[in-house]
């Protein structure tokens, strides 16, 4: 069962794969699979009575993951697509203030011959909140482009672009996640030097609010934070703050604690910076297509699925 | 003998290499070497009796390959340090672009959750006019943002990031260096199908008014061009009409035929161009002083120097 605004479109590029014994449905009572919004499977999770398996089209499946939800299916949320998307944004924001764009365009009103020297990305320091799939690519490009990468993740080192990995300290007790916020000399010491700061977190209870005063004033003032995460892992005011005292140069934010920002909100005329409003990555139907199809046939022989998000985690 | 207005920061950088029997002249009666911008060497040439070897710090070297000037000494350029600068400015425009980075702006500030789409430059097809170190360098960028590339050059096909090239045809009777106006078929079938055309050309005769209102036209309406060359190779008047009509999309010029440009002129203010001025690059006098060590070393040994500059062809 198709559960997206761009059903008919998946539905033409799943039948093009033609792939065995599967069938779309229209009642939710026979379907044992579905793929679309997070929102719209959550609202329709009490008449999947059959559900064995959830494909998410986005990577957050907040909705999903929602402790007052059944969890007696497989969820899988999109993962590796977005990676490329995010380079994009991170980097051409990054380039936009390097290049000093506006002042560009300023100068260019003014009828006025300014030749200001641009900045490079070259020889700086980004350091990712973060290092999935995501974090991965931005570390990628990152490298491309002559930087330096400090990644902070309770995960393992999986990305060899990254020259310095900053890890949430151990429970010595093991067992529940960890709270990142606890976390303070780890990332202090991740935030020091930083000339960019990413965060592709996700939004869990161990990222609220991560990124708070102590952790802005760690930064140096020159650094630029960039959110392509979550909003939760922002302290919001703690930032307008920052940015109103010069603490730190500019923060560029795709997401937000609200979404839509309400219109009273500090953010929209806070110097230096730049909102886009959950416009960062696009879910392609052709890139979630091309998971389903891999994931199905893994789910016709009965094996392990890929991007399985754990409901514990969060993610 | 140093003919720069950073003289006093090369001296520092060329002194710390410890480069045997070279010693810093104010004469330049007495100076068989000269590390410079080339107009200052230009208008230092009938003084520099000895000169022998002439390092510009630009890799454009139009004073200096004026036929009315003195030829008999060995001129090399700055090459291969430009290429990341190029890049960085070339594809920070482009996302500036896909992104609607000034859409978002507005937005902002009218208070506006604002959802449009942004594009993508995978997938899409950017045209290379002139493939020398810096245009392998965007090559290589365009590639890591999974773009197809087109190239067109008269020199040889060195970059394998480069999917296709063009070329002028050759001239059955050898001799004389190509006119480029004169290859408007394979000119035009370069142009067909591209999203974004950059010009990385330099000022030589072969490429006055190369991008002209015929190859204009044959580019797609949607194409965005982008000159980090030289303004000679545009056809200025032409590139505001095609931008007037809706026949291209964008243009981002760093440099023009006159510069500073006068302002009466109509780049200013028509729609959709962007200008910054003559900013893209910036000689940096570390990378230019491993250059010329690099080039000293050789030249002690007798051995042939990098980076020599063709005066008959002019770079």
């Amino acid at each position: 069962m198709l559960l997206t605004s761009d059903k008919d479109e998946y539905q033409r590029l799943i039948e093009s794969a033609q792939l065995p014994d599967l069938e779309f449905v229209i009642n939710p009572a026979q379907a044992d699979l579905t793929l679309g919004e997070p929102k719209a499977i959550q609202r329709a999770l009490p008449v999947l009575s059959k559900l064995k398996w959830a494909q998410s089209i986005y990577a957050g499946v907040e909705p999903l993951v929602d402790p007052a939800q059944r969890r007696d299916y497989i969820l899988t949320n999109a993962r590796g697509v977005f990676g490329q998307w995010m380079s994009e944004y991170v980097f051409g924001y990054l380039l936009f203030l390097e290049k000093r764009m506006q002042d560009r365009i300023k100068a260019q009103q003014s009828r006025e011959w300014k030749r200001d020297e641009s900045g490079t990305l070259r020889g700086k320091t980004i350091g990712l909140l973060g290092v999935g799939s995501i974090g991965e690519h931005l570390a990628e490009t990152a490298k491309h482009f002559g930087m330096k990468v400090k990644g902070f993740t309770r995960a393992s080192e999986t990305s060899t672009q990254v020259d310095e990995y900053f890890h949430p300290a151990d429970r010595e007790s093991g067992g529940s996640p960890l709270d990142m916020q606890e976390q303070a000399p780890a990332l202090h010491k991740f935030a020091e030097g930083l000339d960019y700061l990413v965060s592709v977190l996700p939004r869990i209870k161990e990222t609220n609010k991560l990124v708070d005063e102590a952790f802005l004033n760690a930064l140096p003032n020159q650094a630029v934070f960039v959110n392509v995460g979550r909003g939760n892992s922002v302290d919001e005011a703690a930032l307008v703050r920052a940015l109103n005292e010069g603490k730190l140069a500019a923060a560029v934010l795709d997401v937000f604690e609200q979404e839509p920002v309400p219109s009273d909100h500090p953010f929209w005329n806070t110097p230096n910076l730049y909102m886009t409003f959950h416009t960062s990555a696009i879910s392609y139907p052709e890139d979630i297509t091309k998971l389903f199809i891999e994931n199905y046939r893994l789910y016709l022989e009965g094996k392990p699925l890929k991007y399985v998000v754990d409901f514990e985690r969060g993610y």
